[in-house]
This record gives C-alpha cells, sequence and structure tokens, in this order.
C-alpha cells in the first residue's frame, strides 16, 4: 500500500503545541497536510463561516509538511482543505490534540470534534484526539503515542464509510496507561455559572464558567474509562434523529 | 393550568422578522421571555463564547415582552436566559422562526437548532422552528400557525424529559399545507464550492457557497415531508454515540 494521505486539522489554532504533536505522529504514517485555524477556535461547536471572507495563507512552520492557516473556524478549514488544497479526499482526517476534554456532552460544543465531523460528512474516516488537560504546557508524550496506534488502526482495519471517533487521552503518564477502551459518551452536563463583573464604565458583563456533572454512571462511558486510566474511543454519528422518539411523537394529538 | 412560561431565542438576532412572528404566536399561549443575539448568528453551529466577556442588555422592542440582547451566541443566550433571568427552568423553550431551512444535515450547523438543543439539555422540552424561504421578506403566516399548533400540541402531550423538536416549515401558503409529518433526518448533504475573488490590494480570497444534495430517498424524512408539502418534524437527540458501532470497533485489533 502506497503512503496513506493524512490531513491534520485543530481548534486551538495552528500554533499550538497540540497540532504539532499531532502532526509529527502522523509524519511517521504517511504523507501530511495541515489546514487549521490562524487563531484560537475552542468552543466553535460547528460553525461555519457564510457572512464573512474566508483567507488561507501558506505558512512553512512544519518540517517537510505542507500547512495552510485559514481565518474561519475548524468546519471551514476542512471543507478548504478539501475541495481547495487537496482536491481529493484524504485517505483520513485527524483533529487535534485538543488541550482539554471533550468527552461526553463536550463533544456538541467541541471545534475539534466539528472538523472531524465535517471530515465524517464528507465521507472521509475521521478522528478527533484530546488529552484532558488544559494546561498549554501539558505533556503530550502519551497523547502523540496513542494518536499513532489509533490512526494507524483505524486505516488498516475500517473499511466502513462514515467512521467518525471521539478519543480522549487521560492525563497521565504513557507507562500508567490501561489501554483503550471503546465507550458510549456519558450522558453528563455542566452547570452553568455566569461570574458577574463591572467594566470601567460600571458596565456589568459576564464570563461563563461552570462545572462539569456527570450523574451517569455507566462502566462503559467515557467519562468512566478515563477516570480508569483507559484512553476513551467513542464513535458518533451525525444523524441525530432520536428513531425512539418516533412511536411516541406520533401518538400525539396534532389539532390543526 | 396555569399560563406556561415560554423562553423566546433565535439565531437570526432580535431584530429579525421571524423572532417577531414567533414572539406573537407565543404571547396566545403563555408568559413569554425573549433571549436573543445582539446581530445575526447563522451558522453558528453549538458554538459558546469563553474567551470573550458577554453583556447582556434589557430591550423594549416587543409589546408587553420582557425582551434580552445578548452579544453572544444562540447557546449563550440561552444559557444566560436559565441563570441569570429567568433563574428557574421555562416550561418550553421556542427557537426561530429560522429565515432558511435547518433541515437534514443543517441541523449541524444550525444556530437555531443549536439554542433548541442547549434547551434540551438543561432539560426544558425544546423546539427549533425554520421556514424553508432565506428570503428576509418571507409571509411567515404559515409558520407563525405551525408554530403555534406544535408548541400547544407538546405542551399538552409531553410528559418526557429532554424533548427537542427540528421543525421545519416549507414555503407554502396555509391553505396548501398537507399538515404535521414525524420523519428522521434525511442522510443529504452540501457539496461545497467556493467562491474565488481577489480583494482590492490583489489577495486572494473565498466565500463559501455550495449545493444540497439529497441521495436518501426515503418517505420516512424531511426533506420527502417538505417537498410533499408537509410541516416537518425531527426528534433529536444528543447521545452522538454510533451505539451500532461499537461491537465492530471491539474486533478492531488496537495494536500497542
Amino acid at each position: 500500500m502506497s503512503k496513506p494521505t493524512i490531513l491534520v486539522v485543530n481548534d486551538d489554532g495552528i500554533s499550538a503545541r497540540g497540532i504539532r504533536a499531532l502532526v509529527e505522529a502522523m509524519k511517521e504514517i504517511g504523507d501530511v497536510t495541515v489546514v487549521a485555524p490562524d487563531s484560537p477556535q475552542s468552543g466553535m461547536g460547528h460553525a461555519i463561516t457564510i457572512h464573512n471572507p474566508l483567507r488561507l495563507d501558506k505558512v512553512d512552520i512544519f518540517k517537510d509538511v505542507d500547512a495552510w492557516q485559514c481565518s474561519g473556524t475548524p468546519v471551514d478549514c476542512v471543507k478548504l482543505a478539501v475541495n481547495k488544497i487537496l482536491n481529493r479526499k484524504p485517505d483520513i482526517c485527524v483533529s487535534g490534540i485538543n488541550h482539554g476534554s471533550n468527552s461526553s456532552i463536550n463533544v456538541i460544543y467541541s471545534g475539534t470534534m466539528s472538523a472531524a465531523m465535517e471530515g465524517a460528512i464528507e465521507g472521509i474516516p475521521s478522528i478527533g484526539f484530546s488529552l484532558v488537560d488544559f494546561n498549554l504546557d501539558a505533556d503530550l508524550t502519551a497523547a502523540k503515542h496513542y494518536a499513532g496506534i489509533i490512526t494507524r488502526a483505524v486505516l488498516k482495519g475500517v473499511h466502513w464509510k462514515e467512521l467518525l471517533l471521539n478519543v480522549n487521552i487521560p492525563n497521565l503518564p504513557l507507562k500508567e496507561m490501561k489501554g483503550i477502551k471503546i465507550c458510549r459518551q456519558a450522558m453528563a452536563k455542566w452547570k452553568e455559572e455566569f461570574e458577574e463583573r463591572q467594566d470601567p464604565s460600571k458596565q456589568k458583563y459576564f464570563w461563563l464558567t461552570g462545572k462539569f456533572i456527570n450523574p451517569d454512571l455507566g462502566e462503559d462511558t467515557d467519562e468512566w474509562a478515563l477516570a480508569n486510566g483507559y484512553v476513551s474511543v467513542v464513535p458518533i454519528e451525525f444523524d441525530f434523529t432520536a428513531h425512539h422518539a418516533i412511536p411516541r411523537l406520533n401518538k400525539l394529538s396534532w389539532n390543526e
């Protein structure tokens, strides 16, 4: 088999340490192209840029790797990569390594996962990698190691369409990792807390903060895996239909 | 039963005609509070604002209705409404009426639906309404009519948690509507096209455009319903796990 083509994206921006670690891991596996936002885009969900023009500039910041920075969102990066840079589908799309967890409900808010989801929608097997450590100086050794293992396993073993994985790596030294666990998304949520402040003109403003609350005690969840030293791998789909609710809704009275 | 408390949000911004129509429809049903972005936020997906402070200002633009505009995204609006304005959960959260379809794969990119999804995550029955007409001068009569019917039916008949509906209304006069149809999300997608231009300094930029492609011919989809004159109602869930993929992934060889 010839070397696979690998598209690398992220949401922390092209200069983040996490994408550098991911590029290094992917260079061992295939031909790498990077398209990433020119500034941090955390929490962008599946945002796309439709009311502003998009800029795309070639940059020379990774050794022996073609790289572009884009003024748009992580999703814009994937769309531009496939349509304007590669001009074809890569063999795999990897996103990250995100600085901070995207487990459980965080998948919905995550720019890292939105880029991977966009890859999957385009029909490219796609994986988002996140390290459970928001510290920008985090040790990326173990995350990089597992990004390599999981990408190789998918390239070798997955022959079905629309593969999309949400991979989270616990904040542990490599030798303390227990291995890889396939999981479901824990049904946890954030309890928001808004910090109220005053600006110099005495006008009120808010910072969004919050506390993560997980009432889902299943041992098959990503939260359980991470808390017990495993790398969590959750397969994700983009059919959001609650199929189980259709019969119940059909029984409702829709008086017109 | 006392009058229900209704939270109205949107993504086109507080001055859009669509939210005005929705407020009018909801005033017939309950006590309405509006919290909406101070500017258009289309295509924002499930974005949240974490790197910027949020502003929230009371505005007097709807007759007999408390309304706030917020500098953040549709999701921020819901979080602020529940935590800083209402200080409790409303009985229902309605989002829209969006100017343009949010059927099929558009649910992923939609700010309208992200606001509704955030409501559902908070445990509030939530509905997003979208009119299949991007024209800002669109006739909202039929959409407003169905928003009333569907909201009443949900308030009366739904006693389960985490209800989330994606409602799209075809661009037809009220008397030509065939009724309401419960559907699944059509597995359609966008074929991107980037329009390339030059700015006055001869630098290249792109506009994201695209063509909607629907290979899913099922008669149980939202696309089929809309094309055949029905209002489409798709129940949505925020467990994104592809449960069917877990056994297949467990069979892969994850060599470490």
